[in-house]
């Protein structure tokens, strides 16, 4: 099977198993598992920002953002095919009672205009805006980067407002990678930011919320609340410390095998690449083939490839570090023959 | 002063308030105020659900339909300039903690396949679809009269998805007007409707939620949880069922002066009405004149003329009983002055 | 019939009635009703605070506090059968968040040493004690008076570990009348407080929550969540205002004949009155007849007395300005031949 | 350091070390991690249930039950120390929006008579009775075992007024060890139960949340909501497989070693055992001492002692798989002489 449903199937390399396996820990719900402790001291450092939080998902992060930053009555701005409003299954609205504004981006980039225009005012019939969320990469757009100028407007904004900016970077080092920054050009735009350990970097387990200090104090209850306070959890931080600290620079490889997987694809009659590829992510177009998403990834799979519907006529394929060029030329040959 | 600002401005008629002086009254908690029981029957009867639901206002009567119909984790399809989304204050999320979808209308009717497109499926990464929101008409639409033709699809839509449909009416009876159909044309594409008695009825308080029974048991409860369970409550449910049975026939009236402002308004040097006028609001665009709608509606002011911004070069005006023709000439003549 | 059901039954007297009828109105979402405005003033002078506000009941002032004094993740500690625990449909927690502490008291009112040691300290797996809520008099705990001295001590305690305290005061000019003290005495000990119009004092619908000014100031966004931002609310504060200044005084008869029906009651054989009698209810304990209180306030009701079941052998009776003298001696009369 | 503060400081074994290295894993969002499917089968079949799920923690294994089983505006009972309502943070308010009804239980056992008079009847002043939680073994009633008899009684009880019971057996294997039963016999009187891998059985993380298909199904989704879902979970669930199947026998150590612990300590002037000793827990009163909970706590952590404050003169202790009977008498041969 090459599997391009998602860079979350990745699995821990050999590397990160020993590091489980040795592990040094204790119970973090006192304080004293000291490989958590380690990694949230580095994840602080690398993201720029006081404090960091180990979490056990990209969801848990937002969600303990937007709860530590909001309160229900609050609306929160976001683009409208976000991971937190999309996939999240409205938890934000169920656990921290705030209203979604939706704003339709381009290429996950939200207008810093629509973005001023949909701050409320005072007055007693609007809820407050409590929080605006970035998303970057952006999945739904195609693992787009949002670029660094998009970002400032909108933290500007935001800072002229005084309401704070979460930052989903599930793929943030994507970004990175295929921008050639350091990562902190892009944390200096948000007060908080989440990215995920177990996506592209290929942690079995795990994500890291940061911001300052007194952000990180409160989210850790809230964290709490939501059954995340572990124990022994330095056997998983163990492994996403690996991940961490070893794993980001190999992400341009799986950029170069979605550049050429888009290529391969693009030459296949039938099938439009729809996103311009930035990072890991290609989406493809397969009404012209005269079948539905659903039909193709089904008979992608009796051929022992994996992908994922992305719309009706939309198929999602994300390159990541169990894919390698030669999967990539196989799965075009064989996509080829369908 | 000329009050243009809302038809929730209104004065209550010299037989509201002697409904009100004689009304019959009992205990509501416990189901023994005649006055309200009467208004409830009738209000039942004239909009073709099972039994109704007295609330303080239209924003109570939302609310209670969406904690009635859903639970947190729930998303609610709605317009995107819809009143329960744009003026109450998120209390959709903040109580009953479902997260908004919303979609854009044109003149405030959402496209059906829109509508079914934003359904979603079953997949623990979705909140389940819980309930759709009409709004006829349609406040920031410029009251906008829904099409039925657009009300029967979206039920049609919504009943094969087994989603249920609320339909926000607070202005509905001039949509009854305006089309000179019965409310029961309406109604039979929603499952539980609230119609406000307040605004272009000119009751001083209140509106009505219908549905069928078992709906009405449930909101009741949530209606208590709210604060809305009242004592001697035929003392604002008699005046409200004066408005009820004696007011709506006028409603054209209102709608004859809308036009005939709209018109006038039109054509006075820099001013641009916007918006279609089906009922009872106009809405213009002011950016000519060389000023905001804040400043223009601060002009107004000066000369005894109350009007409403409506976006930043936007300002609403709103007929209702309280405004005659002779007013509206008045006024017409004092803008062009301006 | 002579009803001991409620205070709550009271019907509004003529002088009410000619005030609604009378009433100056406006629309009270734009803060233009005079006689709101007037009624929250002389309301906010009367209890001592800076700033009032009408609501429709008293679950409704209770609620708003607690709303504005509180987010998810708090605790309040309050009496195990305080109305807001016992009586408000769990609506503190379904929509405030918060999680309730009961305490039980001693004639409704809390051990002081009890209500500190409640109190949460700093950990992650606490809590954080949101709000203290005290109910005086207490309904359940059969109108007792809850003694100033236990109110400044649970004050001191709240003082001291910077936690707001709200009073429950619906029946509280009660607790004036009996005590024959200024209401400032009472309300110097907390820092907010809900007395309703509409049971001893016989309005037909509303209550009043006061604090300070930017407190209300909340509380109004709150009350317009819940739907209870009404227009020309003149109509029914017109009555609230003549129960607020003129019915006050006469709340002794009721506590007069409270003592008069316990006493009759308490020499019929097989009845036992249960409460000490400190203002306008009595319970009494029917299990000695041979029958369970839904039987008894059965057989009341056939001779024309109605009351209310308040456990499962126990009666309560409530005297109000609709039960006069005459009425109570009948009541007895015809209880002693049951 | 002999660590007596919980048993939540066990470290992991040598040989759960090795199954997190060996482990077997893949997507478990996708269903696909072949370790975690095979825990969740065996805890069910363990647990006498339809279907389990992995989980973080107990709180998370609650607070899903709560959310699954409830809607917001529901009561849940449960006694008034237990776990859920008392270390909780108040979650279950917070997020699933109950009220929380109390219940004083005798060794962690509530009165059956007192629970069912605590089901809420028809009315809509009361919230509706949603949940009945029990605690098996008892943490603050010092690891009591609830009778079984108690659990059939309260159980008939739920089930009659058809109501959930949700059991958090967080230690239920403690109960199992120190009453020699098979654990089914307790889950007979449960609808659904959480147990703790990570206390007493010694797993580095998780807890396993059982009850029937459709129930699993549903908190699999309220799962993701509170950031629960993980991908290569086999890393955990792996050493939870080990915890579970291998661990449950050694529990009657810890048993004996609280024996012998609890009677030494009597044995000391000056201490009073205040709990029966059922399971791995003491809890001592220290006020003779003529010091307080936290001094005493701190003097034993200079001589290498941890303990835990168990109010303001109690102190635990937890006995574990990391303290052996060498340990116990050697922190006795401290205590004597402290």
């Amino acid at each position: 099977m090459i599997d391009f449903r998602s860079d979350t199937v990745t699995k821990p390399t050999e590397e990160m198993r020993k590091a489980a396996y040795l592990a040094m820990v204790g119970d973090d719900v006192y304080g004293e598992d000291p490989t958590v402790n380690q990694l949230e001291k580095i994840a602080a450092e690398i993201l720029g920002k006081e404090a960091a939080l180990f979490v056990t998902s990209g969801t848990q992060g937002n969600q303990i953002a937007v709860l530590t930053h909001c309160r229900p009555g609050n609306e929160i701005i976001l683009e409208e095919e976000s991971h937190i409003f999309y996939y999240e299954s409205g938890a934000v609205s169920a656990f921290a009672g705030v209203q979604t504004r939706t704003i339709k981006g381009f290429r996950g980039a939200m207008s810093p205009d629509l973005v001023e225009g949909a701050i409320r005012g005072e007055d007693q019939h609007y809820p407050e805006t409590g929080l605006i969320c970035l998303e970057n990469t952006h999945n739904r757009a195609g693992g787009a980067v949002l670029p660094l100028e998009n970002m400032k407007q909108i933290y500007d904004i935001a800072e002229r407002h005084n309401i704070p900016v979460h930052m989903d970077g599930a793929r943030l080092f994507n970004a990175v990678a295929a921008t050639k920054r350091d990562v902190k050009e892009f944390t200096q735009y948000c007060d908080t930011v989440q990215i995920c350990l177990s996506k592209g970097l290929g942690a079995p387990v795990g994500s890291i919320l940061a911001g300052n200090k007194e952000f990180i104090q409160k989210a850790r209850k809230w964290r709490k609340r939501l059954g995340g306070g572990l124990r022994q959890v330095g056997m998983i931080a163990a492994p996403g410390l690996v991940a961490l600290t070893t794993m980001r620079d190999r992400l341009s490889e799986d950029h170069e095998n979605a550049q050429l997987l888009a290529s391969g694809l693009a030459s296949i009659s039938g099938i439009k690449v729809v996103n311009e590829v930035d990072t890991n992510i290609v989406v493809i177009d397969v009404s012209e083939l005269n079948m539905n998403s659903t039909t193709f990834v089904e008979k992608l799979k009796e051929k022992e490839i994996l992908a994922g519907t992305f719309g009706s006529n939309l198929v999602r394929f994300v390159t990541h570090f169990n894919v390698s060029t030669e999967n990539i030329k196989r799965a075009l040959q064989i996509i080829t023959t369908l």
